[in-house]
């Protein structure tokens, strides 16, 4: 094994049973039982033994009309980690540098120790924004073959301020990652940009709000020559046939799925500001399908225990990390999840017991 | 982009629609329909919305069983192809080399080459079949990190002969990844060297013998340790929930895949002799779903086409390939499409008309 691999702890995550599950930020609901059945019919049409087709090139129209984007421009993958991995597999030599800021989704570091890239943090400001001047100075000292934003920010929230990707690419010589898996909820997409310049890469998924995470689809955006060598580093037939028809309904019904973003947006609006009224927390302002709370009453480990043990509600603690110390991520449900995790937070962090 | 990759073709196929599919080592039959039925129902009750099982213990625990080995040491993978790369990307640091024997699996030296490996070819004899001293000799000489084994050989039919395995690891320092997509076909498996060392890695594939390509599930048996560090270098939740439900049914239904594929082997074994006395064609024994024939008589290339123009028969050219000038591949399908392919093949090769 490489020494850097060996060294590096694995991307693992305990996810036990639970009443309300909050600790992904998944969609709060399953596909539409029609949709879901329309899905199941293509999939028992298909032949099983057969690959999938090598390059779905409907379904690449289909996503390119509904991104606004050309076809010959996107690359399909089983989730957009997928092609994370493939972008920097295919762009990364040893020892050159991927930047990102810090906190943020952790398989961006994982993958680049495995790939023997190195990878360096440019912090977040103290109120978790991004920092733009931070990761321009980094990645122009760092000489960073490419920066990783991700915008909605996980696990923050937090979303790049309008211009910062086009600065970030004049300023640097990197190519820019986007990934905006959380991006239908809210702050700027950089997919305009493509028309400007080949060094912006964009990342969707349909795990969040397409609500397939089960299903696994996700897809890269770049100009045509940069996609083409990205799909070098995937592999081939890497979308399954159930999912290829289930990515080619949700296309044919996309105002259902607008509609349930919507929703989950709405329940946000109405959620956060109840939450900022509870005593012993501060809220991160956030442009996701989830919140960072930070407990400063009493240990987030506590509240997290709390929440789950007496209340049924599974959250993600986050509290390890040295950077999101005392903080919860809490992902945006249905607005009956969201009344109790209200009232939950409200009696563990009100309650004189086991207090520490 | 790595020069290295941008040198690089990506992998490729094109695969008209056509009445026999006989190109890609498929399953001749999808699954049977209530198996597919019960994969699809076990699906709908699924929440598509949330992430699959991070680790999936109990389908692990039932290919251990399956395949004799234990469920610490199986990582499932989206397809085996997945756990090549996996096992790629942890193990080999730039630079250093992966030999495999030559004509093999192209996807080796694709991975190989986007990770900034070295890949060192060691032929098989002019027989095609594996030269272990050849392979045990370059191995030493390039002091590979991996040796990768495909038996039987992708596009050969060539299995290894028994020993080599054990062999090769006690005389180099390699990782010897043997890929068994095809040995549910016929030749020896190097899953009970699993047990006498950490130096082996065993892959399987529920692509061929199991008739599922479509659905996309592989499998690597490793030492735990190793399998643990394997682990890193794939992606999480790389296995969907439908696949997931798909791998735990057909185990549930081994015997049914093993009279298919008894049923394969079978066919294969009726065909071989009948193909073997056309003129013009030399046949390369074979123990997988394939057989790999050398046209002497008239262009590889030229009976390619009259098969799939005036039959409407699609098989393999190979024949751009410099060691397999010549030759075809054919996928063993049904009776009636191996009927079907010596009918044409005879009138294709004694025909006058279009000689050359």
């Amino acid at each position: 094994m490489k020494p850097g691999v060996r060294a590096q702890a694995g991307y693992t995550l305990r996810s036990p049973a639970t009443g309300r599950k909050l600790n992904q930020n998944e969609c709060p609901h399953d596909l539409p039982a029609d949709l879901k059945q329309a899905v199941l019919e293509r999939a028992a049409a298909a032949p099983w033994q057969r690959y999938p087709e090598f390059v779905p090139r409907q379904l690449a129209e289909r996503l390119a009309a509904h991104y606004g984007w050309v076809p010959e421009g996107i690359v399909v993958g089983n989730g957009s980690n997928e092609l994370i991995q493939a972008t920097l597999s295919v762009v990364l030599g040893e020892g050159e540098s991927v930047v990102a800021p810090s906190p943020t989704f952790s398989l961006y570091r994982l993958l680049t120790g495995v790939l023997g890239g190195r990878y360096v943090a440019a912090p977040l400001t103290p109120a978790f924004e991004f920092d733009v001047d931070r990761i321009v100075e980094t990645a122009v000292r760092e000489r960073a073959r490419v920066v990783v934003l991700n915008s909605p920010n996980n696990p923050t929230g937090s979303a790049l301020p309008e211009g910062a990707v086009e600065r970030i690419v004049s300023e640097t010589g990197a190519l820019v990652l986007c990934d905006e898996a959380y991006q239908d909820f809210g702050g700027p997409t950089a997919i305009p940009l493509l028309r400007a310049t080949s060094r912006v890469v964009v990342l969707r998924t349909f795990s969040k709000a397409m609500g397939m995470a089960g299903l696994r689809f996700g897809l890269a955006l770049a100009h045509p020559e940069v996609a083409g060598e990205l799909a070098k580093g995937k592999l081939p037939y890497n979308v399954n046939v159930v999912t290829l028809a289930a990515a080619g309904i949700a296309l044919d019904h996309a105002a259902v799925f607008a509609a349930r973003t919507r929703a989950v947006v709405e329940t946000r609006e109405r959620f956060l500001p109840r939450l900022a009224r509870l005593p012993g927390i501060d809220v991160i302002p956030t442009w996701a399908n989830f919140v960072l709370i930070r407990c400063h009453a009493r240990p987030a480990s506590d509240v997290f225990r709390r929440l789950y043990e007496d209340h049924g509600i599974l959250v993600r603690d986050v509290s390890h990390n040295g950077e999101l110390s005392q903080c919860l991520r809490i992902t945006i449900g249905t607005e009956d999840d969201m009344e109790a995790v209200l009232v939950a937070l409200r009696q563990i962090l009100t309650s004189d017991t086991e207090a520490s």
